[in-house]
């Protein structure tokens, strides 16, 4: 396999654009990670799409050949990768298999979703379609509801606490603050989030993550290549992909996700470096929970642990791991499919010394994480320094 | 690059299935694949899925999860690739990359749609979702009437007869009538097929593709291995995946597909073999017109020469090149996600000596050949005898 990295980034503001089309967010974004990689869009062989529904949300199925055709590589082979939450992920990741592999040199992994602008009941609709509807969409099994048992399982195993759970939150919505990318760019405080009107206990509105229009670009070539084109390639070190049941029944735990587990490990073992050499992370928080479960089945903390972690400070800005400084699905947003290549050009621009008010100093090391389905997806990857 | 083989192979009897539900057919052609290879389900290391719109059809999203967890094998990585029409076949050249970087041993490439059921105004919105609906939706470019106009064309470029276009349908209900896994398995008689009800001209409705349940599956792994493991392996000789525009407006040709042409070109590079050598091929006959201007693209016949090509004989079984001998997405059926797929277990069948009444005699080398959207994706698969 071949080094891979990345020479060009680029993400749409993300938010509720009513006024933005489809092919907007694509042209702004895809156009974007061309101009900032300074190469000829014509040497992109291959283009990678990340989309969850845009038959339900916006009429409009193969994003993969739109996406092409918008950005003037309609003759270039596209493909469109669904995995629910984890969509986004899993075309970064076969992009980065296509170079490493050698079947192409340079290619664009691209996410796009533009979920906002429906009735609030159909938005619920096509997202609960991720989880399977066949055994389980007749019990209620959604995402909040999903999530939502997992978080009460973990309260009662490891006491964590309702409190540590909104300050997921506050952080996420403090980073998202000093992001200008973020769909909410506003502090809420701690006291406020645990008030605010429940969803599903234990969680309240604050504890679920957006539904966000964007779309997110970025362009992967060998290292080699990516030296002599850019001043500051991003090396992508490690990937994984892990699956895990998608019928919430046949899991085997409530408290961890096991799909994240071995993306992890194989990112890791790929990467050849130590979870303590990881300098920030972008990870799922889908719910406040799940960015606590994240940090403890990515191996970051011992499992029960990721409450108090969060509750010391660690995963703030300035703590010892920075968790989400995009604001994370809570306050950057979720567009479903761009979220795992937002987070990757979230880490380019960390990696680039680009991240403004909220740069983690000499980040050297940056992991990403998505998780997909009722936790049956996830796709890791870990990102690097050239120097 | 590794050299690759399918070592399983199972499709379900395509039909309009009433009573057999997604995880009926899913586990029929799974564990039908996986018994005629002959291994432990635990040794399928990854599964890709194509489905085109589990949405739409089903309510069901994440077709890469679902697949996997009622195989048994949901806590192995698992994707789904969509390309319209060409779904399928990305997911068989997906499985094979895989296998050939080294990346898995032993992959499953899958394909499942389930389209029946709904108000068939429902079932064409959903089709039509595969072209631009942001440009082109409200000038009703769908499937029909945007193959039409390739036909209108190609009559009056080349001389293409009603006639001929007819005579593709004829055989591929002849050809079907021999496949007990096809839909439609009968013969329908030239005058009937020309005097049938028009759906848009020059199509009547025996000139359309059905809309179809299945489910298929294939098990890949490499050349060595499939070797040790089973009597008759398949090689996966060459793969290709051609991309054009998106938008019809957009595309600069209406008597070809650019996509075929580059598909069948990067497979014939990597195969090494010649246009002379084919002895079968599997061809979207999404509509009549369809399969005529396939066999130009795919460069058997120069450009213009498919409709005489045809009414020779020549692609009908016993004729120099037999076409769709399953019957095709004409009378096979084409369950959207699922054909790419099918096609991959019929000329695997061909290639073992297993196609019974629709055998081509010493047939060494097939083809199979998908279009997605309107000829925006194809993906191009050539098989070929272990011996």
């Amino acid at each position: 396999m071949k080094e891979t990295s990345i020479i060009g980034a680029y993400e749409t503001k993300h938010g509720d654009h009513k006024k933005l089309g489809l092919r907007d967010l694509i042209a702004e974004a895809g156009n974007g990670a061309i101009a900032d990689a300074g190469i000829d869009r014509a040497d992109i062989e291959a283009v990678y799409v990340g989309n969850y529904a845009g038959t339900g949300f916006n009429g409009q199925n193969t994003m993969g050949s739109l996406v092409a055709t918008v950005l003037g590589l309609g003759d270039k082979p596209a493909m469109r990768l669904e995995g629910a939450c984890a969509s986004g992920g899993l075309a970064v990741r076969q992009a980065m298999l296509a170079v490493a592999s050698g079947q192409h040199e340079t290619v664009m992994a691209f996410g796009v979703e533009k979920m906002n602008g429906l009735d609030p009941d159909k938005t619920m609709k096509i997202v609960a379609e991720g989880q399977d509807q066949d055994l389980e969409g007749g019990y209620c099994i959604s995402g909040p509801s999903g999530f939502a048992m997992n978080a009460v399982r973990h309260m009662h195993e490891f006491g964590t606490t309702r409190e540590q759970m909104a300050m997921v939150a506050e952080k996420n919505f403090y980073h998202g603050s000093l992001n200008p990318y973020a769909h909410k760019q506003r502090i809420i405080k701690l006291d406020r989030i645990i008030k605010a009107p429940q969803v599903s206990y234990p969680f309240g509105i604050h504890d679920v993550s957006l539904v966000t229009d964007a779309a997110a670009a970025v362009i992967i070539t060998t290292r080699e290549r990516a030296k002599a084109l850019v001043k500051k390639p991003v090396r992508i070190l490690g990937s994984g992909h892990g699956g895990d049941y998608f019928t919430v029944a046949m899991k085997g735990d409530s408290v961890s996700f096991p799909a994240s587990v071995k993306a992890a490990n194989e990112a890791f073992n790929m990467a050849g470096i130590q979870r303590t050499e990881i300098d920030v992370l972008e990870c799922h928080d889908c719910f406040t929970v799940t960015e606590i479960i994240n940090i403890e089945d990515l191996g970051f903390v011992e499992k029960g642990k990721g409450g108090p972690f969060t509750a010391e400070g660690h995963t703030r800005l300035g703590g010892k791991l920075p968790v989400n400084t995009s604001g994370g699905l809570k306050a950057k947003g979720h567009p479903i499919g761009c979220t795992g290549v937002g987070q990757i050009v979230e880490m380019t621009f960390q990696l680039r010394d680009q991240a403004e008010g909220r740069q983690v100093a000499n980040a050297k090391h940056a992991m990403t994480h998505v998780l997909g389905g009722p936790g049956a997806v996830s796709a890791v990857h870990i990102l690097g320094r050239e120097d």
